[in-house]
């Protein structure tokens, strides 16, 4: 039932999904939106997008399902600009990092009888380095999609078949679809992946410090201390709204490493260690 | 001129050594010996030796040159045993991960006139889980391997060619072979390979005691958390040592961590961040 999409942003993650949409058989149209309107011409060389708009507003009107895909606090800002001039006839969701604002947002401006449906997403995709030219259809292959979507019962019956088919779209792209509860999914994410983000950061910033003037022994470290590092490339751009929207959480798991570490450090000499990494090895076990 | 190699272990590194070897064409013999010989005998099956000896010193005794690739204190206790029934026409290599307790071993019982040579080695390679089936020709194609040879001067003429044609393998096997001071060795693997290795025991045992319990949510994660956490899985027996005999450089570099993880945290909110993250992008750009 849907034949209109309208992609805000067409960075990796927007740019990948219109691709996959594609991909996965979509044959309506998908109008692209970028603020910089270069990329947004590079999503549609790509077939991404089958046009660059000006106006995101009136793109998102002209569409059915409208997918946010900017960073979370410009998210937060399309949701009020679009709330008043769309209708039951319309559907927002986007592809936010952290989840307990937007769904906030979304149960105080949509979900209403009269008003669009939104639906917080969150794919479990992404790259290091961002920007459409990295886009993939099969980014998300495999990867989970998380919803967090506590205010469907508000909605209209047309607005819920939106959203219904829209995931059926996330299934079709290759994505196993997982519910959560808002505040659970800001302190999941918290601990699988913005505690993995920082602590390459920091352990990135801490060798570019310790061995960063002797690039020849960057290469001793081989493929654990690439692995390791990797997510080290990922711009503050991304990472900035998260930490901004997640502190207390991000907080939280920051400190239990910090514990950790020490912990681990202070029994490098004692059979503290083997409990340690019988520990670490039945994470990766199971 | 090297046609006799005995490999004392045939783990992981031990049987690569010698499938590498092969693969470099080398027609000589290679014996192996092993703890427990049933794993001497897959590494036969393999290819990567010809037969699975009894009795190590008598088989290094037979041999031109003679690879150690057992845990670091076994190395130490086999250069004592060795010491004194090698001579001048023999030379000794090692695998292990920390140098400084080797090299004084070399310096103190090898590398004098009627005595056998000792190279102290350590490739950069490896896998987070050991044992000969997974052993693999490739495994030190582009890696660094590192040699802190402090006492090259005292040896005779025929072991000092022995230790010419060994490091001509190692290239042969496809190593990039980078010379390092002992002291300096052990303080740089703490921050690029030791670092990293506890940084992924200590995350991967933090997640399990945290998200272990519902194992649904470990795919959340997707591939970043999967590489944060790959070293999870390496085990105590191979890393007991290394914390043993690198003791205060690893400290030094985990309480380093600790002290950039609270900074990072306490300025989640603060411009440091795009400092910190500004500093980790220049380390994977160079």
């Amino acid at each position: 039932m849907i034949s209109r999409i309208a992609i805000l942003g067409t960075g990796l993650l927007g740019t990948s999904v219109g691709l996959a949409l594609r991909a996965a058989g979509f044959k309506g149209t998908i109008a692209g939106w970028n603020r910089s309107p270069e990329h947004g011409h590079v999503a549609m060389k790509m077939g991404a997008v089958d046009s660059v708009a000006s106006d995101p507003i009136e793109t998102a009107r002209a569409s059915q399902v409208t997918v946010l895909a900017v960073p979370i606090y410009s998210t937060l800002d399309f949701m009020e600009k679009l709330a008043p001039v769309l209708g039951s006839e319309h559907m927002v969701t986007d592809v936010g990092s952290t989840k307990r604002l937007i769904s906030e947002a979304a149960a105080r401006l949509y979900n209403a009888s009269e008003r669009a449906a939104f639906l917080p997403g969150h794919p479990m995709a992404g790259k290091e380095r961002g920007g459409a030219v990295l886009a993939d259809a099969n980014l998300f292959r495999g990867a989970v999609w998380l919803f967090t979507d506590d205010s469907a019962a508000q909605r209209s019956p047309h607005s819920a078949e939106l959203v219904k088919s829209w995931r059926e779209w996330v299934v079709a792209m290759g994505s196993k679809v997982l519910d959560l509860d808002p505040v659970r999914h800001d302190e999941l994410v918290a601990w699988v992946s913005h505690l993995p983000q920082f602590t390459a950061t920091a352990l990135s910033a801490l060798l570019e410090e310790e061995v960063g003037c002797a690039p020849e022994l960057k290469d001793v470290g081989g493929r654990a201390l690439r692995e390791m590092t990797r997510l080290g490339a990922s711009p503050y751009s991304m990472w900035r709204d998260i930490a901004h929207t997640n502190t207390e959480a991000v907080e939280r798991a920051l400190l239990a490493l910090e514990q950790r570490l020490a912990r681990l450090r202070e029994n490098l000499r004692t059979p503290d260690l083997r409990d340690e990494f019988e520990q670490a090895n039945k994470f990766r076990r199971e």
